[in-house]
């Protein structure tokens, strides 16, 4: 099922290069710099409950294609806001089965492949016929010590995984996991969306557990950033080197002290006026790359996203189900003040993802070119496939280059398709390599280094792992 | 002239696989589920008059490409909004001739050669010096029984072919060929932008016979909506399975029925506020999207072509002479308000198209891959062509599937292209699944399945043909 | 270091016919239609100081790369505003070198390695060990009478090479030339960017430089047209064949007499509205147009540079330090008024370049294949590379052709990379074709005949060389 050419050029000189190439980073430890993994696994070091809600139910890869065909969310047991779901495991598996050619043509399908077969043992294609055979195998092995959490991290040969945690939490799983005496490294990263966006659901209740857990007075522009500043130094302490911000736009601003303090007063009340909670937003980012300047947190920023586009399914099913849809992202007016401000100063690592592949060799190219603050992040989300991988690094390298750009995120809460989709970028990165070198636009000596720097050195210097 | 292995990749495993699976869809039917044939050619069955009124002056294509070399729109013979055209089709063909080598390099070569080579047996490449014995050899066979209309219809192997007609369209060609009882299925499809654009030529002439044809008293927005719905069922009794909407943006809305009726009553009165005409476009959209919902009629979207750009052009030649111009073309917030009321309806297909490249990956394969209603439409005219083709499936495959394609449109009103169009469309797509097979991505057994799909299936189901 | 089919595709047949095409166009004589080399250079014919002054300092590629790797620019000797200047040219050579391994899989690399090789016979790729020799080798060649500028041109075979010189310019340099007998083609460009943009640096200075060398009253309206008249005669007179505008966007505008006259008020007496400085742009690009229709002269538009993106860099080191940032750029709506005005002028030839390349299948390749004015740029600065040129033709082709395009500008003020940048323009186009070929989507012979119009004959005929 799983050739071991895959993915590299059909053309026989340079796929005879990605093929040495991938000798010699497939075998590298993964490193994890970003994703949306459970650190509560890792505390805990339960077994996963079964193969439905392993690889279908979390993953939204997979059920927003199954609902696009028509197959409701409920059949496929997704919970609902009111906490209803009924669906037989077993019957949401052969239901999957029944449909995995919709697949096709997919990184889905290659994550899943990989996954069943490396993982699992299983080498015929998943279809209606092998369902249950499938189902069972799987709940098998999850039941042994060798597919509990803890194993799978030492089994996946990770080096690192960050997770992905809200401002205001306590970490107590990562502290956990520190205390166990575990050797693996788990480490938070500092997402304050919650805190900054005011249309965040529950948004002025986070406020208050800001308050609480930092022990500032959240009610002024100072206590606000105090807390912030707290909290960075408390994740920090807690083995963080990055921090994510979500935003629907990469706008940012440079307010004046008194404009920002009336503008949080505004927020913090409530009392706002049209585009305040953008401005915010944008203040926002240009405070958290100052903050960044003084603790060394690597800044990470994903923009573009318009999330829940769909009611009905955010009414019933709540966040994060697939109906998230990427816009049209403007990047070099909108990140001007802040470039202004903080781009030039050595150390801050600023790292730009986009779902807007158009800027790639318009925006974000440039861009990174030329502030040395600036880092390209992988393609992300919907182009974290071949064809958008091959994409980046055909759109970005000649004005980027190679090292302006960070190797790889997985950025998943699908555990077991870490390695997949780790082994998916590195064997593209060797085919781009491959073909670079066929066509002698780079040597081979050099297609070396750059496998390596690609895979572990890159990552490494840009979140400071 | 004609290689057997034309737009197979030049890799051999690649074009290996890719010849294969052609041979396994080159001689299937072809079905046309959209187009701008003319219904009378089939209803009449009368010769097609010259080689130059056949090849040449209905093709925007051509003339287009000309003109942008100074060769002028009156030596071409293209008819104008007076009356006038005195071009000799003799002198307008060598004229053709003389400057066939401007289109090497793009899909109006592939799809001249291909007609000159299997329907006409002329297989030396067009010239100024055979332009006389390619006139001639031309204009004799379509005085042959063999190059009628409906012969023509047969020998192309077209199972179905769709036509494109006015919502207030008598249908009596599509009449007369039922009556007649030729067996080739030519069915009508519901355009009503003529009266829905309030700006369209003649718009409040066109309400006029709305109201005449269909019985029902337009003044009102009751009224209006009956006569609509009236009309979309008597092009359902005549065997239409879709509707077509070309506007140009992808805006919709969904106003509350007070909105709705006074903003009828301003278009219907000529009274409107700035913004009226694109505001009862987009709450159209959405009520057709409504009486799809009722009716079944798959719904078609073609949006962003800024019509009539050249007006010294229009003002000589009028509509449809190439001067159409795309331009960018938002779709995530534009369809929100219809998505949001009608996209997880079961058994709604909506069909989207652009001329905006840009959206494939950023836009429409996210939507196509989230929503029940939602497929996405071949390229679209100036990217109907090779690198269109391979573009758009590197570009939505990785998020849409295939599964949320609908097959090849031909979208043309030059019938003698037909065969090739969809020739074209086949081996693009084989040669897409041969390097995916060569490179691992898909199995072989896999893409024999997909390529039948791509070819018939999915546009059977689409369209509910 | 340079192997002979570098940039040719590694599959064997596309790279069969494209090495057969380029022996064909490989010595053909370099024609260099648009650029920004120093006349005077060629008029005092006066040796290059030192490798880090020829390579390094005036490129832009280069430093903004190394600055975004966080190497200061004092460290590179690049020239401040205040006049300081202090590195030592032989230490920033050997910064280079040790940073070379950068520049990996970019353009900058293809162009310098062929320079070191082609230029110097230096054959070992730079690194940190042989940087001294590199430079010793370098700086003892540019003191031979082979190094002189006018004997590169004649080494290099170019057959005229085009300079951009501002509107107001006493082209004294030109003049020495065309004096000295010498048989070398160096032409002036005009460029009116400082007389037409109000917020250009000296602005007023320079309007009135413009009345006083052109002794016409530039306080009026028409006076201020007379004086650009003048000075266009005056370029054209002194061997120009075209003009180039850089501007911020690809906005045009048609006022009235009356209205013209009275922005032109508020311009010249710097009583602006807002709008009007962008407005008055617009309106001057239709201006040009207009004159251009008079007086022959071929128009070059250049849009879409946000420039002096970093303040910091600017008010350190000024302008074209590496910090111009694209942005999206709109031509459909933007250049209507102007092709509304003279866009089917016979005789007026209109070149378009753009930033933005998902603009070439959307709309310029759209517009070039409808306007008998319009003709396609090559790949302008960031997309000057392999994967841009490659993007290029697969974008624009299938649309405008290949005859709606113009061949290669080098664009560039380093000398030195004149002849690698036109091979690599050679070398991308050859393979392009050849692909075609291989693919049978074109025959050899066409090949042939397209490889010498991309060369020479579509330059020629565009620019009137």
């Amino acid at each position: 099922m799983l050739d071991k050419n895959r993915l590299f050029p059909a053309e026989s000189a340079s796929r005879a290069v990605a093929a040495k190439l991938y000798e010699t980073v497939r075998d590298l430890p993964i490193i994890s710099p970003h994703g949306h993994t459970d650190p509560q696994w890792f505390a805990d070091n339960q077994p996963f409950p079964n193969p439905t809600a392993l690889f279908i139910q979390p993953d939204h890869y997979i059920f927003r294609m199954l609902y696009s065909q028509g197959i409701s969310l409920e059949s496929l047991g997704i919970p609902q806001v009111d906490g209803k779901q009924s669906a037989d495991p077993r019957e949401v598996w052969r239901l999957f089965a029944r449909n995995y050619f919709l697949f096709r043509g997919t990184p889905t399908r290659l994550w899943i492949d990989f996954a069943f077969a490396e993982q699992f043992g299983l080498k015929e294609r998943l279809s209606a016929e092998n369902a249950d055979e499938y189902y069972d195998a799987i709940d098998k092995k999850l039941r042994t010590p060798e597919f509990l959490p803890r194993a799978l991290y030492e089994r996946f040969n990770l080096e690192v995984i960050a997770t992905t945690d809200a401002a205001v939490d306590s970490l107590e799983h990562h502290r956990k996991i520190k205390a166990s005496g575990w050797k693996g490294r788990v480490l938070p990263t500092f997402r304050p969306d919650a805190v900054v966006d005011a249309e965040y659901l529950g948004f002025q209740d986070n406020l208050k557990k800001l308050g609480e857990v930092s022990g500032e007075d959240i009610s002024s522009w100072k206590g606000y950033l105090s807390a912030l500043r707290k909290r960075r130094a408390f994740f920090k302490e807690n083995g963080a080197t990055a921090t994510d911000h979500g935003h629907l736009t990469a706008m940012t601003a440079d307010l004046s002290l008194n404009e920002a303090t009336a503008l949080y007063e505004r927020i913090y009340t409530g009392k706002t006026n049209p585009g305040d909670v953008e401005l915010f937003q944008a203040q926002m980012l240009t405070e958290m790359a100052g903050m960044s300047v003084e603790d060394g947190l690597t800044m990470q920023l994903h923009p573009g996203a318009i999330r829940n586009h769909n009611p009905h399914v955010y009414e019933k099913f709540g966040r994060d189900k697939g109906a998230d849809i990427p816009s049209p992202t403007e990047y070099v007016r909108s990140l001007r003040p802040l470039l202004s401000k903080y781009g030039n100063e050595p150390g801050f690592t600023f790292i730009l993802f986009t779902l807007d592949e158009s800027t790639f060799s318009r925006e974000l190219a440039p861009l990174a070119g030329h502030y040395p603050c600036l880092r390209l992040g992988p393609p992300w989300w919907f182009h974290d496939s071949p064809e958008g991988m091959t994409r980046f690094r055909e759109q970005a390298t000649e004005t980027a280059g190679f090292y302006n750009t960070v190797g790889f995120n997985d950025d998943t809460r699908a555990f077991l398709s870490i390695p997949a989709r780790h082994d998916v970028a590195r064997r593209i990165d060797c085919a781009f390599l491959g073909k670079l070198v066929a066509e002698h636009r780079l040597d081979e000596s050099e297609a070396f280094e750059l496998a390596q720097d690609l895979t572990v050195n890159l990552v490494r210097k840009a979140y400071k792992l």
